[in-house]
């Protein structure tokens, strides 16, 4: 199975209102509620495309019974390590335009809570093909955190996918992942320099020598992948319309997938592509549209770096 | 003891934002969580000077439960009636200026939850000295939910203050509260009229020919309360900036109060403008400022309808 780690998820809300204006009252016409946090819609996505998973992270008090209540009527399967704080909120407010969203700031763990994760992972990583780990950390862990549970899985001889950024993916990339996925602004964040997929690549081998792969991924223009075996870039045959919210989540979910299968590079860039965008053309974060996957999966174009066209796949 | 009744509460969040604008990512700075809706409201204000107070009402699943937490945190003894739905939430932004409201609908209840409030209502009464029926109704409660209560509670020789609007206040006033406090607004939207205090005690007559009494709340300018003893206004000695959410909810605590110990009008009132007062002066509902209530009350003007003054009072 995929293991997924969150340690900084949310209950996320969903409000629909006519109109926002600030600085007014405002009755909110329908809420939608859904365990959020990068980890768990990785979880989600792969459940729904009928992949063996376990999410684990941090989850505590009554919000995070809340997460776990829905991520069981999701059918995911769950194990969480339990917070003395309770967990964070998420609200976005929809009124026809782009969502206006509210984070909470994630609650703080102890020292023992996280050891406690560690532990858990440890534990976990016996029935794990893959681990991902996704998103931020909350305060009080420590901020080389990633690279700790890079190193465990690793030691058992398990795969890692990272997506987080900041300092907590300068000190993971540094610890060697199987498998990066920032995005570009998360990694030229780290390192300035261009945007372009030459300087990108630059940037990715500056800053993770000892990382197997860096995925890179740059909105609709696809993903950029610098391996070990060449540098690929791979796009959607168009840009699609919908709610980019949640495609870095799916594209992370077919990572971890590839890298269970071994697939190919060009394959397993292509299939990130096609399930990054069947995200974009479902409503909320952690859904996936079946038919834009298969629709978009034979047509996702895969080059290698140089700009030639390498391959034009599908699995 | 007073019994409140709060039968749509809610778990009250407010966010503080550098400035809210629409369509961006807020990350929310801090994050305050209180027991909420009137009825709570004004059992932490009658907690808060010291009188025995028990909430009860309506709470359902884990947003119920953190709600029940808050409560005991706070020292409010409460009593809630369960519901397979789960109680909403209200979220209040906060960026410098006024707040930025997002109120969730209220959560249904079946016949066999409201059934099931209203005997333990019943059961509630033996031990009450008042009851105060503040809010809205749910989804799914009888639409004379209220005008039940009031003539349970009569029938139990315990009086009873009615806080509400729209039809359940027009119900409920049919059923012969001892006390309704309406605010003007809410009085007129039932029958139309002018909100002179001559008009507005027309009005209130007009719509509560049973009713002991209505005080009706009009903002800065104070009450006016319609009698069968006569009518009277009283105002503060000047307006209060601050916080005019739960101002209504501390003058309900004060009329209550007055109530059970048969505080002469003139006397009531001035407390109920002192109470409503400090909650002005204080940052959130349910919370008031002793300074202010011990500063004001002595200088609460109280005039007989017909404009002269009748008693400058304090308790």
């Amino acid at each position: 199975m995929i293991v997924t780690v969150t340690p900084n998820p949310a209950l996320d809300l969903t409000y629909s209102v006519d109109a926002l204006v600030p600085h007014r009252v405002h009755r909110v016409a329908a809420v939608a509620e859904r365990a959020g946090g990068k980890g768990v819609n990785v979880a989600r996505v792969l459940h729904a495309i009928g992949e063996p998973v376990l999410a684990t992270g941090f989850l505590g008090g009554a919000t995070g019974g809340r997460v776990t209540d829905l991520l069981t009527a999701d059918g995911v399967a769950a194990s969480f390590t339990a917070t003395a704080a309770e967990t964070r909120r998420t609200v976005a407010v929809v009124d026809g335009g782009d969502a206006t969203g509210f984070w909470e700031p994630g609650p703080p763990v102890s020292a023992a809570e996280w050891s406690a994760l560690v532990a858990h992972l440890g534990d976990l990583l016996a029935e794990a093909d893959v681990v991902a780990l996704c998103g931020s950390l909350p305060p009080g862990a420590p901020i080389d955190g990633y690279a700790t549970l890079i190193r465990l899985a690793a030691a058992a001889g398990v795969p890692t996918v990272l997506d987080t950024s900041g300092e907590a993916l300068r000190r993971g990339l540094a610890a060697g992942p199987t498998l990066a996925k920032p995005n570009a602004a998360e990694l030229t964040a780290l390192l300035a320099g261009g945007d372009s997929a030459a300087d990108l690549a630059d940037t990715a081998r500056a800053l993770a020598p000892d990382a197997g792969a860096v995925v890179v991924s740059r909105g609709a223009l696809g993903l950029l992948a610098v391996t070990g075996d060449g540098v690929w870039a791979a796009g959607p045959p168009v840009p699609l319309p919908g709610n980019p919210t949640g495609a870095g989540d799916a594209c992370v979910a077919a990572l971890a997938r590839g890298l269970r299968d071994r697939t190919a590079w060009p394959a397993l860039l292509a299939d990130a592509v096609a399930l990054a965008a069947a995200a974009v053309a479902a409503p909320v974060a952690g859904a996936i549209d079946s038919d834009v996957y298969l629709r978009t999966l034979p047509r996702v174009t895969v080059t290698t770096a140089d700009g030639g066209p390498r391959a034009r796949t599908h699995r």
